[in-house]
C-alpha cells in the first residue's frame, strides 16, 4: 500500500457466446478474475501499471487500456478531474475467450467508483465498463462485461446493455474449462462470419437461443448442455479456427458432460456437467486432459462454477458484492 | 348421434408468431376452438362434413381437408384401415390468424385416436397434426398445432416439433383479441418477408425472442408485452398488410395494455394486460372497439385467457385433457 488513498476491486472472468448465445449470453465464473487497485494521484492524468506477479502484463497506454478507459468514464461521471493510478493484477491472460479485458474493465470501474466515494447508477456503470471493453475490442459488446459486473448468467441484447436479464447459476451446474495454448485472433473470428443469413436460419437460431434461455431459467443442466451445442451459424463458420474442438467435445460427451462448446471466440472450451453425479468431475478432468494432449496441445483443464456475485469491492479482510452489497468470501486471486 | 361408434374432441384456437416469436412461439386460447366428431363407417374412405351451425364451412375434399389428413395419419399409425366420417363444427373462421386449421387438425386427430381406442405417443400425435396443418398451409409448421394439442404457451423449433418446451399461462395474464373483418392472404404475408437478413439483426432477433421466453417463464406480463412488440424483422416487412395495426396498438397501449401485436399473419391482433388491475379489461375493451370503428372496420373484440389444458376428449357431460387425462370443464362450443 502507498500513502495515497486507494480502493481495490476484483471482477470475475466470464464465458460468452455459448453456441446460439452468440453476442447475447455471458456468464461469470468463479476462481478466475482480475484485481485492480485504484489510487488517487496528484495531477489530472490516469496512469496504469501491471502487477508483475499477475498472470499477464499488457500495454499501459491509457487511451487503449481497457481499465484506464473504464476508470476514466467513472471519474468523469462523478465529476472527478484529478489523477488516478491503476495497478492491474491479471488473473488470466488476454486472448483466451474468457473475458480477460472485461474483467479488467469492470474491476477498474468498480475500484474507481469506490475510491471516489461515488454511487453510479447501474446504467452509468454499464456504460463505463462497455466503453472500457470497446477500447480493446473495438466493439461495444456487453456480453462479457455485464456478467463480470453483475454475476450469474446474463442474457442481453449485447449492444443495448440496458436490455438484459440476469439468471443465477445453481448448485448442480459444474463447469470444466479447457484452455489450450493456442491463439485465436478475434478479428479473424469476426471475419469468418457471414454478413447475411437466410431468414429461416435466423428463425431457427432464435428458437435455439430461446430454448437455451429456457433451460437456464429451469436450471436444467442436460438441456443447457444440449442447446449450448446447437448453434448452426457461428460455430460452423468458425470451426476451422479450432482444430481441437471436435476431439475435446467428443471426449467430454463420452465422459458424461451435458454439453461442450467454445467460450467467446476461443481458444477456451467449456463443458458443463451435473455436479451431483459422483466421480463425474474426476473422469471428465482426466478425459479432457488426455484429449488436449492427444490433440498435441499444451494447456490446462480447470474446474469452475458460475460466480453469482459479480464484481467485488475488496479491503484487506473482506469482500462485498458491488451489485447488492452482500459480504462474499474473498476471491482466490 | 348416429348408431355408429363415435368419439368427439375439441381443440382450442391459438395465437402464433407474437413478434420475435415468428415461427417459434404459439399459445392456446380459451373460449374459441373447433369440435370434431369422428364416426366409424363401413368401407375404407375418410369423408368430411361441416356442421352448418358452426362459425364456418370449408371444403370437404379429404386430400386437402386438414381434419381428414390428420385423422388419416392417426388411423394409419394405429393400423386401422376402415372408414371414418368426420363432422367438423368450427368455432372460428379460417384466415383469422388464430389457428383455425390447426384446431380442426388437432380435434380430428384426438377424436380419431379416441374412437379407435389407441394411444399414440406424443411424437406420433404431433406428426399427425403437423401433417394435417400442412395440408392447408403447404408448410409443416407446428406453431399453432402444438399449442392447440398441448395447451399453454409452446416455444419450439417449428419445423422440428419434437424440440419444444411448454409453459403455462398464469392468472394475471389477460388477453384481448381484436378480429377485424379483413383478409390477409397467408401467401402474400410469406412473400413479404426477406429471404436473407444481416447476421447482426439475426442475433438481435434471437436475443429478443429469448427475452420474450424469459418473460413467459418469469410470468411477467409487462415484460411479455414489451418483448412481443419488439420484433424488428417480420412485423416491419408485413406492416403494409395491416393498415389498422398502429391505430389499434396505440389505443391498447394508451389504455394500459402491456403489449399488442399481430397473431399469426393477421388480421387478428392480440393485446395482453394485467388482469389484477381493476377496470382495465373494461377500458381496454371500449378503447379497442372504438379504435376498430375509427379505422373503418367491422369486427369483434373479445376477452380471453391462455387455455392450459390443450385438446379435450369430450363425451356428453364431461371433458378430459388429452395431454394428461385431467378432467376439465366442458368448453364453450
Amino acid at each position: 500500500m502507498t500513502g495515497n488513498r486507494s480502493a481495490t476491486a476484483w471482477a470475475p472472468a466470464s464465458l460468452s457466446n455459448l453456441g446460439p448465445g452468440f453476442d447475447a449470453l455471458g456468464a461469470a465464473i468463479d476462481g478466475l478474475g482480475d484485481t485492480v487497485r485504484a489510487e488517487e494521484t496528484p495531477g489530472e492524468t490516469i496512469t496504469v501499471s501491471f502487477d508483475p506477479e499477475g498472470a499477464w502484463v499488457g500495454p499501459v497506454d491509457p487511451k487503449s487500456n481497457t481499465a484506464a478507459v473504464a476508470a476514466g468514464h467513472v471519474a468523469a461521471s462523478l465529476g472527478y478531474g484529478g489523477g488516478l493510478h491503476l495497478i492491474i493484477r491479471k488473473g488470466l491472460a488476454a486472448g483466451t475467450g474468457l473475458g480477460s479485458s472485461a474483467a479488467s474493465s469492470v474491476a477498474a470501474a468498480v475500484a474507481t467508483e469506490q475510491l471516489l466515494g461515488g454511487a453510479l447508477s447501474q446504467e452509468d456503470m454499464m456504460a463505463a465498463v462497455v466503453a472500457g471493453e470497446a477500447a480493446t475490442s473495438g466493439q461495444a459488446h456487453a456480453d462479457n462485461v455485464l456478467p463480470s459486473l453483475l454475476g450469474g448468467f446474463v442474457l442481453m441484447r449485447s449492444i443495448h446493455p440496458a436490455d438484459h436479464v440476469r439468471m443465477e447459476g445453481w448448485d448442480d451446474l459444474g463447469l470444466i474449462i479447457v484452455l489450450p495454448k493456442a491463439e485465436v485472433m478475434t478479428r479473424e473470428a469476426r471475419k469468418a462470419l457471414p454478413d447475411m443469413v437466410p431468414l429461416s436460419r435466423a428463425v431457427d437460431h432464435a428458437a435455439r437461443l430461446a430454448m437455451l434461455a429456457n433451460a437456464l431459467q429451469r436450471r436444467d443442466v442436460r438441456s443447457l448442455g444440449r442447446w449450448m451445442m446447437s448453434d448452426d451459424i457461428v460455430i460452423p463458420a468458425r470451426h476451422h479456427l479450432w482444430p481441437y474442438l471436435d476431439e475435446v467435445t467428443d471426449a467430454a460427451l463420452e465422459s458424461g458432460a451435458a454439453g461442450c462448446t467454445i467460450s467467446g471466440s476461443g481458444p477456451a472450451i467449456v463443458a458443463c456437467y451435473d455436479r451431483t453425479k459422483a466421480g463425474l468431475r474426476e473422469s471428465l478432468q482426466a478425459a479432457l486432459s488426455a484429449a488436449l494432449r492427444s490433440a498435441g496441445l499444451e494447456g490446462g483443464v480447470s474446474i469452475h462454477r458460475i460466480h453469482n456475485h459479480g464484481a467485488l469491492i475488496l479491503d484487506d479482510e473482506r469482500a462485498v458484492s458491488w451489485r447488492n452489497g452482500d459480504p462474499v468470501p474473498l476471491p482466490n486471486r
